[in-house]
């Protein structure tokens, strides 16, 4: 089965907002096994919406059309779809009760006259409730061609999907779709790549798939069965195979944890408390860490110490080490981890410090060079690196590296391996 | 004239990646004054791509093609160019040097003997040195139609397109296009634009664009013109009616420039240092303030408490204001913004406390509610913020209105309002 999208939207062209529904549209339809060969964008035009609908119906069975859905005049993906399918609007009762219903929740929204068009539905199509926001969702099928009509807010569009489009696509399909999200970190992206290419060769059902993040890399196993059981039952083999290779390298095989997640629930299941001690990276190793569920009953302090006499006072890095060595040594980053961890009493700590740039490199200490300390109950372990990416990438992998490098000490005092 | 994009590569189409590209050319071209009606995403398949460029061509005058110019044999955009414009390739020398050197620079690279058909060019094309990568630009014409393709990598494709194909686009059209972004905090998106409507809809040369940002709304001014100065002619009125309706609300006219850059620099400027005290946010205000450069000078350092403890020994907030009103709360946000100030001997200091969610809402403070405190030079001014986001996003909004405060606090002890 074939699927393609059709973004509608004036600000997509002008380059206003990015396109994310697509990606986020994309992965997940590759998630549900169908194939994907277009994905086109449109502004608020009938004729040119008009035209790019008949044609992506001609050649894809399913069309997913995300935006243009709203009370404005400007918004006209239903009646286009409408006539496209040849079918009327008619005003619908339940959709009407719906809209009114978000208000009376939401308040805070001044309901106008023009809000009532998003009421009118085409004659025999499906309604998908949005309980995010006033316009439903609309399927309209012929001939075993299928248009779907989302909103594009992504707090609409994907509740709706995960929801009621994903299980409605599957049972279109003879097989069920059935996968899971193999989350890897401390290790490369081309090594990953390299050590699973055999079996990405070799493959039919299930299938696997990389995807690079940074400092992460997810290999995505989808296997079709007519059931859950029979899923994993073929995706077993892989999964074993998969852990066989990468063993404890896999932090999750769920879609939603993150790796700050897994870190969390590392240091709660020990009782353990963590903080943080940065200077490059200036707070956003906390502000990752704080992302999770829970963090609070784990993270109590931080410190974010730019300046040398910063890190004697709050963190009691020695004045003579600043001197001998300087701010971004091994020497300085070991200090700060475990300072950071006296001053917070803590059980763990976090240090990073680097030259993020563009400014502030010299022949001996380059742009790109970070040190990140670890402590963990009394052990402390220092790693050198070297970016090449600007300043705000540069930040970026060294948060990566920081949490996959407390992850990996964590490890080594909490007896087995958890896979969340 | 008209533009489109082709973006090519199976990983957008399989949502890997997001289309950023897409965003990014679609605004440079706006700006350029050029029309966009069409984007559309294709894999590496010969046929569809050739497909997708001839229908490309026959509608819009300029179609600009990113990716699929790497040496693998996937990498098809170059050959199916040269096939629809009916051109030979030849190795171009010039282009093997440029290959060469960029080898010899780099070094930690592989040279593969498939590298060297990136040194293929089509007959009669213009080639664009590619500075940060192997693939060199390609511009194909004929009978007023031109195709321009481009390296996929963002690191790539965004200095090309800079430095060659906006010069090239602007020299297609018979006025040149120049542009200002004038970028606004302290005020609501659907604020301003109700104030530029007017503006907007009497628009001819220059013209007026809303672009939405996290608590920032920037307005692009582009105006054709002959030459620079004239340019500026045209846009001056408009200038000086955005600056008579906005004021100080405008932080900048600067593409380039941010919201904390102008912070630091209005720092540097007083000769002030800042600090931040960080609860929700956990250190994500600190890492937003410490993107600018000279950041260094004016930040000392910083404190991440997350526990009630923690804003008592690090910032002296007193336990009875905690135990009375509670961590969420002004009392609490004041003594955190006052005692930061005092701790780090900073002239001025940034509060945030609030409860992000998903958890942690009660009836009285429900998810959302967030305390943001600003101590300027003896004065602190503490503001109460309702955010009606997930998580991450109620996180990202109180970063953008903590530094929006700040930068109010701090125009308030600086004689004039400075625009960078």
């Amino acid at each position: 089965m074939t699927v393609e999208f059709i973004s509608v939207g004036t600000e997509i062209l002008l380059g206003n907002i990015v396109n994310t529904n697509a990606a986020f549209l994309a992965e997940k339809c590759a998630m549900l096994g169908l194939s994907c060969y277009h994905q086109s964008v449109v502004g608020d035009n009938e004729e040119r919406l008009e035209d790019t609908l008949r044609r992506a119906l001609s050649r894809s069975d399913v069309v997913i059309l995300s935006g243009g859905l709203g009370p404005t005049k400007d918004d006209i993906t239903k009646e286009v779809a409408a006539k496209v399918f040849g079918r009327k609007l008619y005003e619908d009762t339940h959709t009407k009760k719906q809209i009114q219903d978000y208000f009376c929740r939401t308040q805070n929204m001044q309901v106008t006259p023009n809000i009532w068009k998003q009421a009118l539905v085409p004659e025999e199509a499906k309604v998908i409730d949005n309980h995010n926001g006033t316009a439903p969702g609309l399927i309209l099928e012929e001939n075993g061609k299928t248009a779907i009509l989302l909103p594009g807010p992504p707090n609409e569009i994907i509740p709706m999907f995960e929801h009621d489009i994903a299980p409605y696509l599957n049972q279109l399909q003879p097989e069920g779709i059935y996968s899971k999200m193999v989350k890897i970190c401390s290790i490369g992206e081309s090594r990953v790549e390299t050590m699973v290419e055999d079996l990405i060769v070799k493959q039919t059902n299930p299938t696997l798939a990389p995807y690079a993040k940074t400092g992460e890399v997810h290999l995505r196993v989808t296997a079709k069965a007519s059931s859950e059981e029979e899923a994993e039952r073929l995706m077993a083999p892989v999964m074993e195979e998969l852990f066989r290779r990468f063993g404890d390298k896999i932090f999750t095989t769920e879609e939603e944890v993150t790796l700050e997640d897994v870190i969390i629930q590392m240091l709660l299941d020990k009782k353990m408390t963590v903080t943080t001690a940065e200077s490059c990276t200036g707070g956003l190793v906390a502000g990752r860490l704080l992302n999770a569920a829970g963090a609070s009953d784990v993270y109590k302090e931080g410190y974010v110490t730019y300046a040398n006499e910063a890190k004697e006072h709050l963190l009691g890095v020695k004045h003579e080490t600043l001197e001998t060595y300087g701010a971004v040594s091994e020497q300085t980053a070991r200090e700060m981890a475990e300072g950071a961890a006296r001053m917070a009493h803590a059980d763990a700590a976090i240090s990073v410090t680097g030259i993020a740039g563009p400014g502030g490199g010299t022949p001996e200490k380059p742009v790109g060079l970070v040190y990140i300390g670890c402590y963990v109950k009394g052990n402390t372990r220092v790693e050198e690196f070297h970016f090449h990416g600007n300043r705000s990438k540069n930040r970026e992998s060294s948060v990566a590296k920081a949490l996959t490098l407390l992850r990996e000490e964590l490890l080594k005092v909490i007896d087995e391996c958890r896979i969340m």
